[in-house]
């Protein structure tokens, strides 16, 4: 069987930062250019095979695949048992770096897969199937970091019974920065370590910046964005585990940064800017703190994107 | 001393809706038609004067009253020892009913002063020197209800150290009905029974909803705005103290509101509603389910108001 003869799609699937400072657990963004490549392909044999992996050692067997567990949810829903497909993957973003990995992978299978499918999904179903990755990468469907691949830009998730994800107005000029430490910091622990509990005056501060970080974005108001992007509740228990936090975060506002914090639950840190050159100085700033410390690390500038997982080259009637 | 030829300005000062919902102490609005009405009038004696009051028993004595305190901490910036202020006072909101008597009293007369002053201080001023009247009224110098009294419209509190105030953009269709039965709930008996330390799931759905809700104030969508007037945190444990607080807040919703809470830290309830003919016809469901109860109780309809305080009368230089 040739499936060379296939429809097929290439998309490029973003690499995202979660739990934007005050907007732990809600808001989500994500990057214009980081991100994943995959090829999905129609296939004459029913179901998911993953056929190659590059840049990561992850499995090819689609039920223990994030990509291929999500997009069997989106084939489960679409109904017809006899529709196969095919997912190539060409990894950039380094598994447990803390910038939506496993998201990439699972938002790029079920967009990609739906644009073969003549776009039969809404954005929030496409959210729904990439939920189920997140499941099998972390054990819980979280959706922190698939709807901003999805969706694009700034997203928040408002509840999840039923699933209410809004896409929040994103400013055209900002930037984020986001420094990978080679460390690793397992998603499980740094949940472990928070308290189940917090105080009422710091949720009140939490929720005051979240809503104030949400007018700044549709004011495009970089101060009040600035001002807002403010953490009290996890940040000062989760910042422990990431070197040189503390000083990170402080030069990089000096060099010129917005604000930023953790990004997901770390090691990954994120630094929001206004425009390219603020952000390049603050990689630079990102530079010359780590350099010293003997930890590998990976520096990624980047706009926030306006889309989502986005078509780079179709084949014969993939719809983008 | 013929003080009728001072200039003098008439202002309305409008009622206010503390705690909207998810917006814990920090989202407020404005009404546009419901609120006191306050003379203030140059005097060649220095310092504040009240001369009437109208409406409630308040005291006349300028210190112990919380539009004589605003007034002479603005004079007291103003810094011109001989600068002397009259006030008179027509009250149209109950001392005690949650919807920001103070907050308006105070508002009203720094508003006023300022106008008597060619506008010499900025709004964010006026903020600070009516929050020293609620300093008198509640032992706190919140800014939940002076905000929205000043700037009108919706606000949002982020911070007060330093004091950051944002006025939120407000949909114009958008009215509120508020009922105020005559009960008494006293606001420091309405906080002690708050627990000082919340869980942070709760916390977490708390702050999706404010984002939502700003999201949903900016983009004019009143479904969002329904979906997210939700408070998992305060609600549960205040509405004990309303009279028929859970039938209300359903059966509102049922004639046509998209939600509402805890007016400040009550007795008041308060719905919004998109266009006036929802708003009314939830005033007619409120007094369906109070008449029975055998409680006194007034209701409100207003627009949510696009200004704060204004002038509705000038005499002599007063600038509007």
């Amino acid at each position: 069987m040739n499936q060379d003869n296939k429809p097929s799609v290439t998309v490029f699937a973003p690499a995202t930062v979660a739990n934007v400072a005050c907007g732990f657990d809600v808001i989500g963004l994500a990057l214009e250019s980081t991100g994943d490549e995959m090829d999905i392909r129609l296939s004459d044999t029913p179901g998911v095979r993953i056929t190659s992996i590059e840049g990561a050692k992850l499995p090819l067997e689609a039920s223990q695949n994030v990509a291929g567990v999500a997009l069997q949810a989106l084939l489960h829903e679409y109904g017809k048992p006899e529709t196969g497909m095919e997912i190539a993957i060409r990894k950039n973003i380094h598994p447990g770096s803390g910038i939506g990995s496993s998201a990439a992978s699972a938002a790029g299978a079920v967009a990609g897969g739906n644009m073969l499918l003549n776009n039969h999904f809404s954005p929030e179903a496409l959210i729904r199937f990439a939920m189920e990755g997140e499941r099998l990468a972390c054990g819980t469907p979280h959706a922190d970091n698939v709807a901003p691949a999805i969706l694009g830009g700034f997203t928040l998730v408002r509840s999840y019974q039923p699933l209410d994800v809004i896409a929040l107005h994103t400013p055209a000029d900002l930037w984020v920065t986001v420094i990978h430490p080679q460390i690793e910091v397992r998603t499980a622990d740094a949940r472990e370590i928070l308290k189940q509990q917090v105080m009422l005056k710091d949720a009140i501060r939490q929720w005051g910046n979240v809503g104030a970080l949400v007018a700044g974005l549709y004011r495009e108001d970089y101060d009040l964005i600035a001002r807002s992007l403010e953490d009290v509740i996890v940040e000062p228990i989760r910042s422990i585990l990431i070197p040189a936090f503390h000083d990170l975060k402080l030069r990089c506002r000096e060099a010129g940064a917005l604000g930023g914090g953790i990004s997901g639950s770390g090691p990954s840190v994120f630094m929001l800017s206004k425009g390219e050159a603020n952000a390049r100085s603050v990689a630079a700033m990102m530079e010359s703190i780590y350099a010293p410390l003997g930890v590998d690390y990976h520096i990624h500038v980047s706009r926030i994107s306006s889309t989502g997982v986005k078509a780079i080259k179709a084949h014969q009637h993939a719809v983008l």
